[in-house]
């Protein structure tokens, strides 16, 4: 038996990055991977410019007075002039800081006084209300690096530098399918001793939201031959093959032989609930990855394996998600030598947030991960007492 | 002045759902928000079954004896026959319990001897290894409601009840336009007191990372003119109509006069750190919100504001994220009469996880976004002490 690391590391270590590299329009880049680092031609903001709408002064022109002529008007996208000594410059919101100026009131803190204007600000302070040159990204630096995955402020600042295309990775393509004749598709009416297919739906999902493109063959019947055919298929049309089913000790699972005819296979049995057992391999090159059958364990060990190692395929460099630590809401008794991914949600009492657990945490319960909003740790042979803190992975990170 | 809390009440207050329904096959309604509640008519499972491959038996049998003829064999798929007293059934994961058994012994606790089989499991207890009828999902009872937004697992639990299609909202139509003669955009060359467009493209990404369909009216000129035009026919093409800039006091803004002799305008200053002003009204009876021009500001005003009252109009009924309670890993000495929403990220050390923030918060640093994870609340008036617990939104959580 692996522990859940060693399963882990293993399938991360084989992913290798495997992606074609595209030029995108950076508007078309939301959830695409960076093929290249994004450096910056120029400092932001370009120049000092003013944060406010407002007037601006030397400080020390206050000394002396606190009611000035306004020489000159300088709205966004214009340069002013070197500023005249004792008079304003009626000024907007990131337009340029003309020489001879090193604060800005806010129009707030001023009064019109005919054609003057008084300042009524208790204090100036040198520097107020200008952004400096390159205070947000300075000329020459990496704003964002290669395997970085693209998220809408990302797309801003790429466009805040004046980059208007980006090297990304196209989506690799993932086949899959379930097998197992006692599955039923939904819509079909049911029948004594089947059960409607699942987990071919929870892929038709998962697949997608993590950005690459599904190739979803259906369900294979029970037999070799059918169960080879859909292998070779997959295996010629996608960079990846995932199925789920067929992949325990059984007779009636025919994923086993198939690939053992086809290519390598590595059967695991990971300490990990839900989860077991995990297959991967290669059908004639093509990477492999089995997940089980039963669907709370199919849909936490694509979460949590297949996800990593696709993304590594697909060029991405944080794959593994990160737990957040929070007090356990519920105590656990009994202590497992696998490890457990609860299903969990967080519970927000008074100004503090722990995690809960559905009460039913059985591995055929699928509605747990439907009440669930994410996955709680539950490390090998450990009970839990409430308030202990325990590792917490949002859905939300684990999906996207 | 308005707190952000009554800000953000009286734009959800504002919302009315909008959204036409349509039918999709579930494979394909990843995303959306359920026009219905999702009602199981059948039980899941609809049978008492294996939990997994083994061998089924009343544990009456085993007072006497530890092996046993097997009598028969039941695939998934396949209904067996009531079970002969002091046999076995082979039976196999999924596959429905015969009458006579309550009990699956599991493959690994059992020893083949010739034709008999041996029981080497150290006791075994009614009920073990079977899954009971109706203990996911209960016949009648509703597993999702109406204004849920569907994930991959949402999709399998619905196909679990044999649902082939379910009834969704059609995505909304938000049209955008930014303006200010003081942008270019990505691609042109760098002038002088001019910058790139960034807020185009952060909306670019954030709206349709939410689920809407976006038309992007590019950047308007800073004129009275273009900029009603551009409203009206925003107005006319899509469902809301968003716009960054051109809100401030400053003389140089447009979107306020234009609204007011097309509709109907509220400037609000809301009490947030980034953030003010936000503009909200309608254009002859299309909703509008004016986010503020810098860029930092105006994604915090999305996620923050525009979010919510987007996805109120679209139907969904959890909108407004939850905290998650975090000890703050920085000191925070400047009390503010506004909410600052600072740029911040999870630390973990020593298997606890605080919050960090990013150096510089100005609000001209888009950078900071970039860096950051997530939004830090540091409430009005409030200093807050290294360890004090923060609440932290996750950006994961306010983007999709």
């Amino acid at each position: 038996m692996k522990t859940f690391d060693e399963a882990l590391k293993h399938l991360i270590d084989q992913a290798n990055p495997h992606a074609k590299s595209e030029t995108l329009a950076v508007a078309s880049a939301l959830g695409k991977i960076l093929a290249e680092d994004i450096i910056s031609s120029i400092n932001v903001p370009a120049h000092d410019n003013s944060m406010m709408d407002g007037y601006a002064i030397h400080t020390d022109f206050l000394t002396n007075n606190i009611s000035f002529e306004v020489s000159q008007r300088i709205p966004a996208g214009s340069n002013g002039t070197p500023l005249q000594a004792n008079t304003l410059a009626r000024i907007f919101t990131g337009a340029p800081i003309p020489n001879g100026v090193n604060a800005v009131i806010m129009q707030e803190e001023t009064e019109q006084q005919g054609e003057r204007v008084k300042i009524t600000a208790h204090s100036v302070k040198p520097g107020q209300n200008i952004r400096v040159i390159g205070e947000d990204i300075a000329k020459d630096s990496i704003i964002l690096h290669k395997g970085h995955k693209l998220r809408a402020q990302d797309l801003g600042l790429i466009s805040s530098i004046g980059v208007a295309e980006v090297l990304v990775y196209q989506p690799l393509t993932i086949a899959t399918f379930t097998s197992g004749n006692e599955l039923l598709e939904p819509g079909e009416v049911l029948e004594e001793g089947k059960i409607y297919n699942a987990n071919r739906y929870v892929l038709a999902g998962a697949i997608p939201s993590l950005g690459f493109t599904l190739i979803d063959l259906g369900t294979v019947a029970d037999t070799l031959d059918a169960t080879m055919q859909a292998m070779q298929q997959a295996a010629k049309i996608a960079d990846v093959v995932i199925t789920t089913g067929g992949v325990s000790v059984g007779e009636e699972d025919h994923i086993k032989p198939a690939i053992e005819q086809l290519g390598e296979l590595n059967m695991w049995k990971v300490k990990m609930k839900p989860g077991k057992p995990l297959a991967y391999g290669n059908i004639q090159g093509t990477p492999f990855i089995g997940l089980p059958g039963n669907p709370v364990s199919a849909f936490a060990t694509f979460i949590l394996f297949a996800r990593p190692f696709l993304l590594s395929m697909q060029g991405q460099t944080q794959v593994e998600p990160q737990p957040i630590w929070l007090p356990a809401d519920f105590d656990w008794q009994k202590a497992n030598f696998r490890r457990e991914f609860a299903r969990g949600k967080l519970c927000n009492q008074n100004k503090t947030t722990s995690v809960a657990l559905y009460p039913n945490q059985g591995s055929g319960v699928l509605s747990s991960t439907v009440w669930a909003e994410g996955l709680v740790v539950i490390p090998e042979d450990t009970t839990i007492q409430k308030g202990d803190l325990v590792a917490y992975y949002p859905f939300n990170d684990l999906t996207h």
